[in-house]
């Protein structure tokens, strides 16, 4: 017996994670070197060599009581001073240990936030496409998603005036994605700007703070020369989910943290709802050998050029083969027009050449796929004659 | 801002968390020896060679790419298999890898259980004194709580009549914690299998499972001649929440599991359901070098003659003092019957013989106060002095 509000996800169980499963299948079948599996982001590059010396710095060297043991729900007091001095550095700004929580990744942050703002009834407003998971953990806190439609002459930009409709006195969070998943698009400096006004104004006009949480995994994985901008410098109530899962290549490890901008609405209480949240969420902290072994390598990244590669070569063989295809800015994922309506036609039909991707739709934005690019270099080049062959189909 | 359902967390957060904070200042302000802290259950001793040798192991000698990346959610298929075959090793049980979800600990575990099972408005029992968290966690899902009263003749086992009394049909849950926190009772097999009896009736009446969520984190740290009943083998609809925390000493690097019993009401549906729980937890999976180290060491414990040596030390201590106290089982507390009816005033004075300890107002148990004992023994030795103190302020 299960909950009645659990009936719903059976029936619609994660595509992306159905894919995943499909992906290792299909391997086993006609040998992993066969298969040209687009479909889940799961980083393909090694950790830097930072990062493993660090775990087994912390393993070896350092007092296990501390390494293994409970610290205080946010975290190590050491690794959130390290994370706000390392985000200073980076941005100029004035984050102290105070405005962090550590946590089991960016989805426990968002999560934790979520838990702190919600209440039952209220809303959240996300930019199509958008990562389907955001809509599944508003729904754990009982609040709604508003979806502003996908605006694709402005290349996947956010719509502020778009935004301003779909605001009302029950939405209490706005999600930016930046670089985002699954467009690969970097979000300009004008169009943030533009959002930060307009929910200056709802603020205002409603008498309540509304959050924009930005989700930055994705924010190292850069491709073009484009800044990504720090949105608490346009927006007071910016609260940052970040992951080590991509800059580090750890998503198995799970940590990531909240940083609640210093110049937000009531830290000191939002930070104390939040601890509490992320307590009682049954996590009780992030895993403290990996929140160590982090600090201790905040400066290291995969190796960020691998992928920039895997941008450019994806998409000169999708574009060769016909299709048309979002140039990737940032993240890891190349945006591909379906050329028929219904893209869980072409989903199906790259499946025959071997090649997963997701369809569009599980983003709220039909009409496309999603290729994630962070695998072998060598996967890709082989994927070209299934390509090809796909694009023949379609294009003749 | 934050949500209205959090302002009543804001006023009454965690005692015990708030005196594993009290006790890190007071060891500033007196000296860390100085300090009897007896508040938080943050094991003290070190985590077996054989888990640290684990994680050297897998962090060097396996595939990276396997050791830091996503798994299936549920966790990898050979730590779920290995897992589910040392149950089957020690208990008899049948359990597979397809019963098995791999979690955050056991407050993970739980919360991804109720997840499952709770729709607003359904209920759980406990028995009193109990792991205050148990009520949180199910408010997270709007399922209220119910709470048999302490059953202080039999030495704190639960009291399969008051559960009846208790059960209605809005009543999906019924927690077991055993050994127990913070009494250190094993319960009985006489009381298990009559709170099976009271159970299986009620579904009866009721037509719907009521699950037992067996909580089982001190499931070997026993220290009497005393089984620890395996509760599958007495009910069906039973899910066992594990951790490794307390045998292997890793609290703080998270990692649990679910069970759910092949026996159980529609095991398949429960299991996809769960996943999905975990999955949109945010948490995402398990951490994943914890789970292939842990793997590596499913036979590994903390030295558990050392707490059994804390457990008679300290139960002679206290009771040398004047006070009367419950006869460790297992677990790692000692449970003191405070001399007067308030034992905040207790709590209180013991702070002014700078011994911490956690009052059972918090484990709806009032009049006596929880001793966690998983310290080092010289802090027990030497708290003596001060436990005579105290002991004086009461019985002269």
């Amino acid at each position: 017996m299960i909950a009645k509000s659990m009936e719903p996800f059976l029936a619609g169980s994660s595509v992306i994670r159905a894919m995943f499963e499909e992906g290792k299948k299909m391997a086993k079948v006609y040998g992993a070197e066969n298969v040209y599996d687009f479909s889940v982001g799961n980083p393909g590059l090694h950790p830097p060599k930072e990062y493993r010396e660090a775990i087994n710095y912390v393993n070896n060297e350092m007092d296990p009581h501390l390494v293994h043991g409970y610290m205080p729900n946010a975290g190590f007091e050491s690794t959130r001073t390290a994370v706000a001095e390392n985000l200073n550095k980076r941005f100029g700004s004035e984050f102290t240990a105070e405005n962090i929580i550590m946590t089991v990744g960016a989805g426990s942050s968002i999560n934790v936030i979520m838990k702190t703002i919600f209440d039952p009834g209220d809303k959240q407003v996300v930019f199509a496409p958008y990562f389907v998971e955001y809509a599944n953990w508003a729904s754990n806190y009982h609040a709604e998603t508003v979806v502003v439609p996908p605006n694709e002459e402005s290349g996947f930009e956010p719509d502020p005036e778009a935004l301003k409709k779909a605001l009302d006195p029950k939405v209490k969070v706005v999600i930016i994605n930046n670089p985002n998943n699954p467009t690969g698009a970097i979000y300009s400096r004008e169009t943030l700007e533009k959002i930060a006004e307009v929910l200056k104004e709802a603020e205002k006009e409603f008498g309540h703070p509304i959050y924009i949480i930005t989700d930055e995994p994705y924010r190292e994985l850069v491709y073009v020369d484009k800044e990504i901008v720090f949105i608490p410098d346009l927006y007071d109530n910016t609260i940052i989910a970040y992951s080590w899962s991509k800059s580090l290549s750890i998503p198995g490890d799970r940590l990531g943290y909240l940083a609640v901008s210093p110049k937000s609405d009531n830290v000191e209480e939002f930070m104390a709802a939040a601890t509490v949240a992320n307590r009682i969420s049954g996590d009780t902290n992030a895993p403290s050998i990996i929140q160590l072994a982090v600090e201790r390598c905040l400066d290291a990244q995969v190796d960020i050029p691998y992928y920039k590669k895997n941008a450019e070569d994806l998409y000169k063989i999708v574009t060769e083969a016909g299709f048309t295809a979002v140039v990737p800015q940032g993240a890891f994922y190349l945006w591909v027009k379906s050329p028929v309506a219904d893209e869980k036609e072409l989903v199906a039909a790259a499946k025959e050449e071997r090649i997963l991707a997701v369809p569009g739709s599980a983003f709220a934005c039909p009409g496309y796929i999603r290729l994630s690019f962070c695998i072998a270099n060598e996967t890709i080049q082989r994927s070209a004659e299934s390509f090809a062959k796909l694009g023949k189909k379609y294009f003749g």
